[in-house]
């Protein structure tokens, strides 16, 4: 008998799953439906900075795959529909044209939940009002896009100082924008401790960004059209046009929670291994609405991020089309860069590995991304954490210059095997005076983490 | 009583070993004496290269340490001193002062054997002619500079198309010679399989180096003033005012085999995972003068390079300084580059693989140094070997433009942590736009080999 897979969210997670599903299972066996609120499927929600900032030219490249190309490969999709209810007991979902605002039950035999993420509003006057953006979706990528004013003296404030708002005060910066970036934390990047997020703190005002750290949106002031004219904090008032939200995202989950779904505590659905949500054999769900475990804690997290939702994607449709395949969980890894510091971070930070009860020794090198003598040889730094006692490998964060970044795989790796940092120190990696000093900084920190562990004792 | 540690060899691993066993312990507890023949300590034998192209501009820029530098930490230095004879009997060392040629015994206590390497010289007539170059040591790379005639037509010859052959002939290239390389192997880099090693040749040619594969120096002609001016092959003959030798290198360990120590089949010595020599409770030997355990193959390999030096001295200086150290062995990693190509292998090859009884799977794929749709992502081709039944991952090799070479380190981490390919597609690697398609190329590598894995069967 013919199944039908219906699909919650047609970007990374959902649309991946359904090409997955489509590959093992044909379309006489499996019907796949997918729903999409939006106007767009499986892009990149991570381009979406470097379009507005004018890096990527087309709206198009960052689509990997179009509404067509898919129903090509029979996958059926409805756009513009957005999902109003979950009926797990009778097996259907109700779904609304958002053109013509009518609404119908589609029954499923399996069905997943890709329902994606919604950017953190601070719940302050005027927060929804017109010129306030989140850049979650395409869609609001392009709303972005229409409402900038092409020339003329322009101020734009970023609520936010996490990897998209510094990767949108960049973009702003690039379309000739007066940027100011309004960030409650001590530094920018509070996805690194702060003495490494300073150095984010100094390329941003490298680049012209004015940063206000340390501060509390208290309100977004309206003009007359009704539109975003300020930010206000205690301190000050920030006049700009447009306003983008930085401010970190929360799994999308309200059509879970009142289908009665299990939640964790970061407001993701929980999921098994297989992907499937808990207690639930028939409905997966992936993608930046879902907690991931994390490996090196032991504990689920939320982390919206496209490599994940990929994954997600991957194991849900080999699953939901008859195979097997599980996601084990992150180790918490991620990198990017403004201007050209590099920043890379996975595993713990200092305060992650203090709320799950982790004493560990922390160090912090200087080295260079090729050797000392090679031209252009740039700085790095980069900090390491070792669990006391035991010297597990608990998190890496790196900062510097071309070369920086991608390092951080070399611990994303070591923290998936639970390396000891003292088995790191013989770790045999690439070296040649282009790539690297004849010890690695990688190496040097390690050399660093296994020192302070031997010598602490108990 | 205060002991005395003699030390054969300055450079890296002689060195390191020197400067790790005087932290351990004062002049007042230990004496350490090196002797070394050339001029030079501690310098990057790697950079030799970088130096001849002009690209590091100073020779003393490769020099990590100078011997007035090491004295000042109190480490005795015999320069110009040759080590002609080792009496393990009695406990000590003859040596050659090359200034004066007076020889004399000196007792040690403690001994580390850092000889290095020698390259390797075809059998053929005029083989040690003057104009023909290795390219070992810092006097080695001083010596072909002051033989570079500054202007006019010039032509150089490299024989070999290793690591250092190749680039050799960019520094070549980069002085104004006309270069040939002459290649015994089907491609360049034949630490790559030979599929992978094409693009090189391509990237040769690209830099305008004349390259003739899969042919054989018969001899070195040389002129009535006794230089070579030509190297001929059985198929011609090719005029060259400077020939450098990139075939390879041999451990050079003559003194040591006169010692009746142990050596291995690639004739270097053989120590225990303290870096002992076998058999011997008191005489260590790292650097290019050692083999090493492939942890991959679970066999002994000779791989000459510095950063694996520097690990043997900073485990010999330790544990001849009376702590505890070990050096687990290697998993093969190297990395290079030719123009803006950048090469790098980890693991096994198809051909290693197969000498140790090994069957595999191996599968290549191409992608993207960056997501496809933002600016500069270049080409980057990954092989991937993964054990067959088991799927344990075997080797990778890389080849492409930037970001390609250190990707590199991914797998080594891996090799060690001895993960399968399967464990690998799980991988928690760091994903933005400018650093890595959603699926890392390595992620895609791992896949394919995994799902030839499954398919294969038993």
């Amino acid at each position: 008998m013919r199944e039908r897979l219906v699909i919650i969210g047609g970007d990374a997670a959902g649309m991946s799953a359904a090409s997955q599903a489509r590959r093992l299972r044909s379309p006489a066996e499996l019907e796949i439906l997918a729903f999409e609120r939006g106007h767009f499927t499986s892009y990149s929600a991570c381009g979406i900075p470097y379009w507005v900032g004018g890096v990527v030219q087309e709206r198009d490249a960052l689509i990997a795959r179009s509404p067509a190309q898919h129903r090509e490969r029979e996958i059926g999709l409805r756009m513009r529909t957005e999902v109003t209810g979950i009926d797990t007991g009778r097996g259907r979902v109700r779904a609304r044209d958002l053109e013509s605002g009518t609404e119908e039950w589609t029954s499923y035999d399996k069905l997943v939940i890709a329902t994606g993420a919604r950017p953190l509003r601070p719940p302050v006057p005027g927060i929804d009002a017109p010129g306030v953006h989140g850049v979650q979706t395409l869609d609001d990528g392009q709303a972005l896009l229409d409402s900038l004013a092409p020339e003329g003296p322009r101020r734009a404030v970023v609520i936010g100082a996490g990897y998209i708002g510094v990767e949108m005060a960049e973009a702003l910066i690039q379309r000739g924008y007066a940027v100011t970036v309004l960030n409650r934390s001590a530094q920018p990047m509070a996805t690194l401790d702060p003495d490494m997020g300073r150095q984010v703190h100094e390329a941003m005002c490298g680049l012209g960004i004015e940063m206000v750290n340390g501060t509390e949106v208290t309100g977004i002031e309206t003009g007359e059209d009704g539109r975003a004219r300020a930010v206000t904090t205690a301190e000050g008032r920030h006049p700009a046009e447009v306003v983008v939200l930085g401010t970190g995202v929360r799994p999308e989950t309200s059509l879970a929670a009142a289908a009665g779904l299990p939640l964790g505590a970061y407001g993701g659905l929980l999921t098994d291994l297989a992907m499937r949500v808990r207690g639930h054999e028939n409905i997966w769900a992936g993608g930046d609405c879902v907690e991931v475990l994390d490996l090196v804690s032991g504990q689920e997290r939320h982390i919206a991020l496209g490599t994940h939702a990929n994954k997600h994607g991957q194991v849900i449709g080999t699953n939901a089309g008859g195979g097997y395949a599980t996601f084990p969980g992150v180790v918490g890894t991620a990198v990017s860069k403004v201007c050209d510091l590099e920043i890379a971070r996975t595993g713990l930070r200092e305060k992650d590995a203090r709320a799950v009860g982790l004493e560990f020794h922390a160090v912090t090198i200087e080295s260079t991304s090729r050797a000392g003598y090679y031209p252009d040889a740039g700085r790095m730094t980069v900090k390491m954490l070792a669990e006391r006692r035991t010297g597990r490998l608990l998190g890496v964060q790196i900062v510097g210059r071309e070369g920086a970044a991608k390092r951080v795989d070399i611990a994303a790796v070591a923290l998936t095997a639970r390396m000891t940092v003292e088995q790191m120190t013989a770790l045999d990696l690439g070296y040649a005076p282009p790539f690297s000093p004849v010890w690695d900084p990688v190496l040097v920190a390690a050399r660093k983490a296994a020192q302070a562990v031997r010598e602490a004792g108990y």
